[in-house]
C-alpha cells in the first residue's frame, strides 16, 4: 500500500514558490519595499504569515529574491533577443516593444520596473539593494553592448548606454501615467538615431 | 515703548520653513516616502513634532511640498540656462555638469533626483504624487526641447527626449554607486551624438 505524502509543514496543497514570489514581485513593484506590508504580501500571494515566513524568511529576504528573480529574467530575455538572427533595427524595435509591453502592465495601474523604479529608492540606504541595482544595469549595459556590437554598430559601448539611458526612462514615464504613443515615439526617436 | 513681538506658537527661535523644507527634501531623497519616519523627520528638521504638524501639516504634505519644491528649482535652473548665451554643444555640456554634481550629493551617499528616483515609487499608489511626477517631466522635456530648439538643434523635440532620458537614466545610476567619470562618460557620449 502507498503511503500519501505527508503534507509539508507550513505549505498549502498547491503551495507554488515560484507563483507566491511572482506575485510578491508585482506587489512590490506596485507598493515599493517600505510601502508594501506583510498584510500586503499575505493578500497578494494567497500564503498565511507562517508559510510566508517558513518558505522565504522575512519580508527583506523575499524582496531581495524578488530583485534576484528579475535581474534573472531580464538577463535571459536578453540572451535569447542576441542569440536571434534579427538584424540590428529589428532587434532594438523588438527589444523596445517587449519593454513597453511589460512596463504597461501592473496590479494598479502601469509599474515600469521593479530595479529601476522601485529598487533605487532604498539603494542609497541598504547596501544590498543597492549591489542588485548595480549588477542589474551591468548586466542591462553589457547585454545591449553585445546585441548592438554583434549587428555591427561600431559605437556599440556609448550607444549601448544610450539604449539603457532609454530603458530607464520609460519606466518613470510609464509610472508617471505616460500613454503607450509617448513611450513608443521615445523608443522609435533612439532607433532612429542609432541604427 | 516698543513691544517685543510674540514668539509664532510651535516654532522654535530662528525657524525657517524654508530651510526645514530643505531638510525634510534631503531625508525623502535619502530614504523615500515611506522608508521616512516621522522622527526621521524630526532628526533631520531639528524640529519638534509639533512645529513640524503646525509648519506643514502632516508627513505627506510635508513629502508633496518638497516635490513641489524640485519642481520650481529645476524649472527655474533650466530658464537660467536657456536664457544664457552658451551654444547647443556647452549648453548640453553644462546641463549635465549641473545634473551630475547634484546627484552626486547626498546625505548618505549620492542620492540623485527625488523625482526620478523617489517619487516614482509611490506614483503608481498615489494619484497626487503621479500628478506631480508628469509634471516634473512634462517641464523638463519641455525645457530641454526650448533649450535645443533655440540652439538651432533641427531635431529638437526627438533629441530632448533622449537628452531627458540621459538624465533619468544618471539619477539611476547614481543611486546605484556609479562614479563620476561613468555618468560624465554617458552625458558625454549624449552630447556627441546630438550635439
Amino acid at each position: 500500500m502507498v503511503q500519501k505524502p505527508a503534507k509539508p509543514r507550513g505549505r498549502p496543497r498547491g503551495f507554488d514558490p515560484a507563483d507566491a514570489l511572482k506575485a510578491a514581485s508585482e506587489r512590490f513593484r506596485t507598493r515599493g519595499y517600505a510601502g508594501t506590508s506583510l498584510d500586503d504580501l499575505v493578500e497578494a500571494t494567497g500564503l498565511a504569515r507562517p508559510s510566508l515566513y517558513a518558505a522565504f524568511g522575512d519580508k527583506r529576504a523575499l524582496y531581495l529574491a524578488a530583485l534576484d528573480r528579475t535581474i534573472a529574467r531580464v538577463g535571459a530575455s536578453f540572451d535569447t533577443l542576441i542569440a536571434s538572427d534579427l538584424p540590428l533595427r529589428e532587434s532594438l524595435t523588438a527589444m523596445f516593444r517587449f519593454v513597453v509591453d511589460g512596463y504597461l502592465t501592473g496590479e494598479a495601474g502601469p509599474s515600469g520596473c521593479i530595479m529601476i523604479s522601485i529598487s533605487a529608492a532604498s539603494a542609497v540606504d541598504d547596501a544590498d539593494v543597492r549591489e542588485r541595482l548595480a549588477a542589474f544595469l551591468a548586466i542591462e549595459d553589457q547585454r545591449v553592448e553585445t546585441l548592438l556590437e554583434t549587428r555591427g554598430d561600431a559605437q556599440a559601448a556609448a550607444h549601448s548606454r544610450l539604449v539603457t539611458a532609454v530603458i530607464h526612462s520609460l519606466s518613470v514615464r510609464a509610472r508617471a501615467g505616460a500613454p503607450r504613443e509617448e513611450l513608443d515615439a521615445i523608443a522609435q526617436a533612439c532607433v532612429d538615431l542609432i541604427a
